[in-house]
């Protein structure tokens, strides 16, 4: 979100993601009470014609949100909507992970990284994550499977690698760029394949940091390195909500959301966020 | 070679790539008179069983040469060898050059550099080059048509790809690496290519240097960065050989040669090469 309000010019609503339940409808097929989702920003209420409302996924597409019962609607934020999909297809399209091989997820802890790190274990593989706080790390391997969790903040990065990835890298989930994404892609085995879905370490550099050259190892390793935006998928939107639905019946994806109450506290979640207080998705709900 | 000659133990032949006449033969699929390529390494003579030297492209597969006259039996190191078939595979496999779009090489006048440049320009693309001399500037431009070429050495990147490159960048083939690949990245265009055939730029430094981080591009942009090593396509070798024949009799292909004479004189044609003295590829012939 601070990547991309670079772009808007003030005033503006801040932009975000919303789950909204229907309290006037002249739409049959949006009638009151069910809900929706949508990239509505932060604000209480929404005036809309769901037919201009097609495009891409921001932090939600506009859909009408199917029975998901008895979990919250709010995992539509989540493990069943943009974030559960960026896991999704950014495993399955870019990192291509094969039984036996070693992932490294960097902002583990998060919405995405947490996905990223069960999905990996579900298709086998050693999953060793990287997040910001001990308890964080203790959540991710006790509750969550990952084989090895470091705390980025106390830990040698390099050293850590060696600990945790006995056989190196094969794929790499980045959604932090800057150094320690420069020591791990060092570290890569031949062929390996590095997903780039964030670059939270610089997005707060008024110009983008310096960190080690990735070519040499580029280059040896033969590896390769994709960004993706999760919107690039919006034709197979439903495929990723119902794999990871499938997962999550099933018990063998977990999710935490990390809840703020009330509109007047959006900035104090943000803020909160931003900080690294969440684990998972962090939302907030209001009456 | 530099990269690669850390992994020997001294003492040992330094390596490089050979066209070797027969002169004693025991196998009549070798007669003599004719030529072979070969990873032999710098020496005079060689004795060798064909039949044990299959395997990887190493600087040039061994192989027959077939009859390439009129063209110099060099040409086997050069645009029909391993930098040929590099330029050739890299660019279909890795670029994937679309008629209308924009190529940015770096080592441009080098034998690899100027054979992208020209596929670049076969491609129906703008290309632009980055090279170490105002001399190979000039030779790039007026010789092989590349739309713009710049000396990195005394040119301000970021000025020169504005001017360069005013649709921006759409495929990169980076063989130097290092803060020039990070600024030629950052100018890149959605679903951008970049193939990393070489970091020339950093062979020379014991621990390898910092550069302006790439993520924040790769993610917003969608960026596809690739490295290889052309003994991927050993299998397709004879594809890009021929190809690029055809080309050169076409007159679509144009090369250049620094030649070098005598074996005694190998060190200095190596020293040459690493001091930027060669345009196209630097070769020392022995009688």
């Amino acid at each position: 979100m601070r990547a991309y309000m670079i772009g808007y010019k003030l005033p503006v609503d801040m932009i975000g993601g919303q789950v909204a339940k229907i309290v006037v409808s002249r739409n049959e097929h949006y009638p009151i009470g069910k809900y929706v989702t949508g990239s509505f920003g932060w604000r209480t209420h929404t005036i809309c014609n769901p037919e201009k409302l097609k495009g891409n996924a921001g932090f939600a597409p506009f859909s009408l949100l199917p029975d998901i019962s008895p979990y919250p609607v709010s995992l539509a934020l989540g493990i069943l909507g943009m974030p559960g999909n960026t896991a999704y297809f950014g495993m399955k399209e870019i990192c291509r992970p094969k039984s036996g091989e070693t992932i490294v997820v960097s902002g583990a802890a998060g919405a995405v990284g947490t996905h990223v790190g069960q999905i990996g274990k579900l298709s086998g593989c050693r999953v060793v994550g990287f997040a910001g706080t001990d308890e964080k790390c203790y959540y991710l391997e006790k509750e969550l499977g990952f084989d090895r969790a470091f705390n980025y903040k106390t830990v040698d990065i390099k050293a850590a690698l060696k600990e945790g990835a006995p056989r190196k890298v094969d794929c790499y989930f980045d959604n932090v760029g800057g150094q320690i994404s420069s020591n791990i892609i060092n570290y890569m085995n031949k062929y390996g394949r590095v997903a780039v879905c964030g670059s939270i370490s610089s997005y707060n550099e008024s110009c983008s940091p310096k960190a080690t050259i990735l070519q040499p190892a580029i280059v040896l390793k033969e590896l390769k390195i994709e960004g993706f935006l999760v919107d690039r998928w919006i034709d197979r939107w439903e495929e990723g909500i119902n794999a990871n639905l499938r997962w999550l019946v099933d018990g063998k994806l977990k999710y935490e959301e990390k809840v703020y109450h009330g509109f007047d506290n959006m900035v104090d979640a943000f803020v909160g966020m931003l900080r690294g207080e969440n684990t998972g998705k962090a939302v907030v709900k209001i009456k």
